[in-house]
């Protein structure tokens, strides 16, 4: 994509699912208040045997992508639970470089965990990951033959989506408790037809 | 330092001590067989309460300190095994974006564990820093005066000895059993007298 065809976006979000194996990423674009998919894609990583390859190349690739597409924020599937500290570690490892990535260009970054990501897009918090697909497939309207067959570019997606609908909710979310408070709180933002 | 002061090392190695607290870094210089200490210093982190704050600086620092020392290698000290699933999580990335910022500009990674830089300093695998500390300061001729109070500047250095010593050892380490058997496989290693 050039990127001229970017400048008609308002607001793009990157989605990071970064794993020891795969790494998959989405890219929404937003105009006003719709959301939709500018591109998605998986990084294999287990034909690197080596670690510090496999971390090169999360680190060049989503340099690449900030480079291409120029996102103004970074969403990155986070679990913060795992089966054992080995895992989390070299799970962390990846999250770090991919973050290292964003970072260093100055693009901030929000986290969720997958169970957040889940409940945001489905409503369901334990959804399978064909779930989530198929969700994200009707509300960013991708046809059927452009779904990849690797679950971490949708769960990227998911992020990323997921980032989108969460600072896109009204104030009430962030400190306010009913609607009543936040009228009170904030008179500019009401509209009256006087 | 200023980069003509560099070229008289043979081959420069950075030490790095990477911790969400505290990071540590070290350089050692070698010229022939001695190596002498360039520089070390700490990198205050619990200062920035985000996580992603913290994150960015390990990456700007350690980027600063590869343009300006230009290593040839990067030795890391990476415990293997921690508390817990969560604070491995946090390690994982703060040794992630440590080794992006190497990796980024094509300077190779040789992690050890902390057990092992000991045993290479000073012969005990569970020496306490501070043993650590007095050992390097003999080995490379370091001024009482010159030392940090944070123990971490010298667990780096530490781990960029070790990493000296392990890659000028004889080949005898890596796969032979016996002096015997590598002179009988390297024949052209031998001096003789004739």
């Amino acid at each position: 994509m050039a990127n001229s065809d970017l400048k008609q976006w308002e607001r793009i979000i990157l989605g990071i699912d970064p794993g020891t194996n795969v790494m998959g990423y989405g890219l929404i674009g937003v105009i006003g208040k719709k959301p939709s998919m500018i591109a998605m894609g998986v990084i294999q990583l287990n034909r690197f045997e080596s670690h510090y390859l496999r971390l090169s190349r999360i680190f060049e690739r989503v340099t690449g992508l900030v480079e291409q597409y120029l996102p103004d924020e970074m969403a990155i599937e986070a679990p913060f639970f795992g089966k054992n500290v080995q895992s989390m570690l070299k799970l962390g490892r990846a999250q770090g470089v991919a973050m290292a990535a964003a970072l260093s260009r100055d693009v901030p970054i929000t986290e969720y965990e997958p169970r957040k990501i889940k409940m945001a897009i489905t409503g369901n918090g334990a959804s399978s990951k064909e779930q989530v697909q198929e969700m994200l497939r009707r509300i960013l309207d991708i046809p059927r033959e452009n779904l990849l067959p690797q679950l971490d570019a949708t769960d990227a997606l998911g992020a990323a989506l997921c980032h989108f609908y969460e600072t896109s909710r009204p104030q009430i979310e962030k400190g306010c408790r009913s609607w009543k408070e936040f009228i009170a709180k904030n008179p500019g933002r009401l509209k009256t037809n006087s």
